[in-house]
This record gives C-alpha cells, sequence and structure tokens, in this order.
C-alpha cells in the first residue's frame, strides 16, 4: 500500500452495501410496516427480491430500450411487481409512496460517518452512486453523511458500469481521472472503475447481502487501497 | 410574510455575490499577487474588467454560438484577455493557473456559513450557481459552506437565467418547482426562478460591486422572502 495519495483530488464512494447497509436497514423497516398491519410475509426474502429487481431494471435504462428512468422510479415499480407477486395490492399509494422512499432511509455501516470526516478533511468526497439526487441527497440528510458532492448515473445520465458513469464524475469535478478514486464493496464496481483510469479502494462488506454472502469477500482485482472499513481506509490515506 | 414553509423542501442559492464576496476577496488576492511581483495595475479596475467579461462569455454558450463550456473555462479566456490589454501576458501558465482558481478561493459574507447551518437542519441546501461543479466543491471545502448538494448551470447544461437552468434543479431533487426555493442576491435571477415556479428569496448585498453600486439595493418583485442576511433568512424559515 506504500502509493502517493497526493496525486487523488477526490474520493467517491459507491453507496448502496458500500456505505449503507441497504439490506438490514429494509429488513427492519419491512418488518415493522407488516407488524403494524398484521401482514405475514417473509420481509428477508421480499427484501432480496426487491433488490434482485435492481439490476434487470437498470440494464432496460443502460441497454437503450427504455429512456433515462431514475432509481426512484425503477425501486417503485419493482415494488408494484412484488406487491402483486405476495397478493398485496390492498396497499394504499401512501403506503406505496412510503415504502419506495425506504431507500432514503437507509443506515450507514458503524465506521462510515467518523471515516467520512476524516477523509473529507483532505479530498473532495462524494457519492458515485446509482441513486438519483433526490435519493442521495435525502438519505445524505437522514444519515448524516458529510458529502461535498453528490454525484452518480443521474449526473451522467448512464448506470453503472457503463463507463461514462465514471467519465463523467471525473468530468464534473474537473479532474484527470487518475486523481479521482472510487471506494466500493464491490470487485465490478472497480473494475469498470479502473478501465476508465481511476484509483481504486475495496471495502469488503461481508454481510451486505446477509450471512451467506458468497461474493465479494475479497479483492479480486489489483485495487490500488484495500481496508476493512472507512477509518481503516483514512488511516491508509494519511487523514489525521 | 405570512408563507408556509412546510411546503418547501430544497432552498438552493446562488453564490457569486450572494454567497461569496467575489469582489472583496479577489481584489485582496490581486493586490496581494500584484506586490508580490511588484505589478502595478488597478486591481479593482481589473477585478470589474473580469467579471464584466461573465456576462458576454457566458452569453456566446446561452445563445448557442459555442458549445457547453464551463465557467472555469470561461473565467480563464476573460484572464488572458485582460492580461494582455494590461501588458500582462509575461505572466507564466502557472500564474495563469493559479488567477484563474482564485474562483475557487472566495470567501463567503459574514452571515453566511452560520446562516446555512441552520437552513441545513431543516432543508435540503444547495448551490444553483453558474459556476461548474468542480469549482463549486473546491469553493466549499475552502469556504466551510455546508452544502448538501452541488447544481448549478454544469448539472443543467444550461447558463442562468435560461428556463432550463432552474427546470434541471427541480428535476435533480425529484421535487415540484413549487417546493423549491432560490435564494439570490439578484433580482433578475429571481425573476427567472419565479418565471419556473420556484418559490424566492431576496438577500441584499449591497456592496458586492463595491462601495458605489446601484442595482440590486432593494426588491422588485414580490419575491416570498426578503431578508437581510442568511440567519435572518433562516428566522423567517422558522429555522432553529
Amino acid at each position: 500500500m506504500a502509493h502517493s495519495t497526493t496525486s487523488v483530488d477526490a474520493v467517491l464512494f459507491d453507496v448502496f452495501g458500500t456505505v449503507v447497509d441497504w439490506r438490514g436497514s429494509i429488513i427492519a423497516e419491512l418488518k415493522s410496516f407488516g407488524a403494524e398491519r398484521g401482514l405475514s410475509v417473509d420481509w428477508e426474502k421480499f427484501t432480496d427480491s426487491w433488490r434482485g429487481l435492481y439490476q434487470p431494471s437498470m440494464e432496460q435504462v443502460r441497454s437503450g430500450r427504455r429512456p433515462w428512468t431514475i432509481l426512484d422510479v425503477l425501486h417503485r415499480e419493482s415494488l408494484d411487481t412484488l406487491l402483486e407477486q405476495h397478493k398485496l395490492t390492498a396497499l394504499s399509494e401512501a403506503d406505496r409512496v412510503h415504502l419506495t422512499k425506504v431507500w432514503h432511509r437507509l443506515q450507514p455501516w458503524p465506521d462510515v460517518v467518523a471515516g467520512l470526516t476524516r477523509l473529507k478533511s483532505r479530498f473532495i468526497i462524494g457519492t458515485l452512486s446509482n441513486g438519483n439526487v433526490g435519493l442521495l441527497a435525502r438519505m445524505g440528510k437522514n444519515a448524516g453523511l458529510p458529502w461535498d458532492v453528490v454525484l452518480g448515473a443521474e449526473t451522467a445520465r448512464a448506470y453503472k458500469p457503463l463507463p461514462e458513469a465514471y467519465r463523467a464524475a471525473a468530468r464534473l469535478l474537473n479532474v484527470e481521472p487518475q486523481r479521482l478514486m472510487l471506494a466500493a464493496a464491490h470487485n465490478g464496481d472497480l473494475a469498470a472503475a479502473a478501465r476508465e483510469g481511476l484509483k481504486t479502494a475495496f471495502i469488503p462488506r461481508p454481510t451486505e447481502h446477509g450471512p451467506l454472502q458468497k461474493i465479494d469477500l475479497a479483492p479480486d482485482g489489483a485495487w490500488d487501497y484495500v481496508a476493512d472499513d472507512f477509518g481503516k481506509l483514512a488511516d491508509q490515506l494519511g487523514c489525521s
């Protein structure tokens, strides 16, 4: 890990899984929601199914089969599909709006806020997420994430891992790609970033997908940094 | 001023003049720069001339005579023009880069950081500026501006006061225009925002253009809020 960090101006973060525990947060909310209404649903399975529709829904947009559509809309459509499958079609519009916005209320992993605060003292920090700007802004306020900038698929009008998602972030910050780092819990995201010339940091989140997670437990590429959490990344990057 | 503020989700700010004292900041830096190099220049006039090229340079882009170009580039071109006029063509590339980035180092008016911090407790706060994202992000870090989001001409690919600049901000935050407020020291900016359905707050900055300022000393439209500074705006909007 003997890298010069003086050449990096900004560190951008994947958000779902890397910054926030989407699965734990959503299961907790859905269980509470279901208990209040006396609904008998396997909410862990429901949550995994909701996330399971994430990549297929974005792929419609990536492939050009569908015009640009923000993630809030894709989340709502996937929710409606699942409610239909689970015979929960009696849920009101207000409930559906509320449930879709659970993605605005995700909780960060315990190391995140302190780690970001340290990283912010030295680098521009921000998002490079497939979440839309409004979603990320609200999540940031709810969770106290001290972003300098909120960037991602919507500001690029391209979902990761399309090259334009990474290129647009460098362009918007007006930095050379090699002066921009992506921090992510997902090897595939880092591989796509590295192909565009970005620096890379892998922070494994071994329970993102629950206790039986099989993927992204270890780095599978020559990433510039590998750190157990955001505090360790701040250490490696020389942040006080 | 008996408005309901519960219907506003976000307050976005014009930056040059409204948040930061561009004229005072630049004159101070240029005087210091000139003294170090023994240059005899009227730096107040130089600064006013630099800003004088701002609207014409953006108008080239607004009108479509020139493709999308960020403000950092326009600032640099205007600087080069002025250096030529002042027979200062011996200035090095490094000096020109440094001087262009003075726009990243502008200082906020004294009420700004405390006022924004209060407003942030209740609203999404951010920029709606003709500055590019990289410029605004660096200015925000230098000046300690606690933005939730950095939006503006570059994320809209349209310079204010074109309608798209305001529409894009509402779209990116995923809010109805009437749930978005622009705070600005410039009546013209507020008029353009109001035409797109945004709420408006006028904060006069009577010395933005120096001691002899003649414009924007008072509101000339029916703005939703008028406040002497950001603290007073926070009071009016019910922020603790």
